[in-house]
């Protein structure tokens, strides 16, 4: 942001985000987010060149939010922390994040032909599979997770399941999809991790 | 397909497929797929009145596609027929599935307001869910599985792991990707499932 001005630049990325949950990606205007900020289209030109520069910004913005986030629950023992993780990826229907996911996936097509989507968006990937290597990583140190644990692949099963699983829900509004696959991934994968007492 | 030639709509389901792959999804024209044929537009309209219809066929060609693909394998023993279910998700770089993934992908994101998508995503869905079921319940009543597996959370757990898996690869061009998630998928969850000799 050329002003420095926090507050307005965080009013434009909720804007964006609220803009996209009604408009989608592929229709979403300058003109739909200025209308959502209550300012002029000119105004958010001052700020960001094309709609392109927009959503880049925006998407570095949730990657700030993931930060801030993940920071929360740092004193709670892994398995906590793991739960916690994969239990973010469930929404409800009722939850404006399936229209939110739909326009995120439109965004997430455009990758290969937009070089700086795809730029911040692998910035995106490699932060989330990093955060659940160190969650795994945490828990072998403490002995909550067995000490044969393996890190990485643990990260990319996890990831690879829960993003799956939240796209089918949002794409085939099928409610609970996403829950149900989280409930088989304990089972089958995460439950075997914790050390018994 | 109303003159009933099934030569003439594999010929235009095979063109649709190399002209989502050259073009994507939301630039696609009629004339384009006419174009992919070698045949006018207005033959191609004599067929299906849009573009939406003629997606909707075309999901239905992938669909029958599936269908005769896994029945090619069904001698096999089930722990046989996993591996390569599960394989079938994973590509290399040089593939054009990685472009006809991203093209399906913007497909896929328009199902929540295009119902005909929907519901034949959502039949694809359940083909696919079921065909692991099946391969899990074979593998159990002939005793290469675990007689304690639940076939309905393996297969949801497949499917969402490698359908994330193939969705990462596709968006962010990451070589292989899919193949790693296989791997951790394989190691965590498909190993568990066999009867140790």
């Amino acid at each position: 942001m050329s002003d420095g001005s926090a507050d307005t630049r965080t009013e434009i990325m909720e804007a964006t985000y609220r803009a996209l949950c009604e408009q989608g990606y592929a229709d979403l205007t300058m003109q739909d987010i200025a209308d959502e900020v209550g300012k002029s289209k000119s105004l958010l030109h001052y700020h960001f060149d094309t709609k392109e520069d927009l959503l880049v910004a925006f998407i570095g913005f949730l990657i700030e939010e993931f930060e801030e986030k993940r920071g929360e629950n740092a004193a709670e023992p892994a398995d906590v922390r793991l739960r916690e993780f994969v239990d973010w990826f469930v929404f409800s229907p009722e939850d404006d994040r399936a229209a939110f996911h739909i326009a995120l996936l439109e965004l997430r097509s455009q990758a290969p032909f937009t070089e700086a989507y795809r730029e911040q968006l692998v910035r995106s990937d490699e932060l989330v599979r990093e955060t659940i290597v160190g969650i795994v990583e945490d828990g072998i140190e403490s002995g909550v997770f067995r000490a044969d644990a393996d890190p990485d692949a643990i990260s990319r099963l996890v990831f690879a399941t829960m993003d799956g699983a939240r796209i089918r829900q949002a794409t085939l509004a099928e409610d609970g999809y996403a829950a149900a696959v989280r409930d088989a991934l304990y089972d089958h994968v995460l439950s075997d991790l914790v050390v018994s007492e």
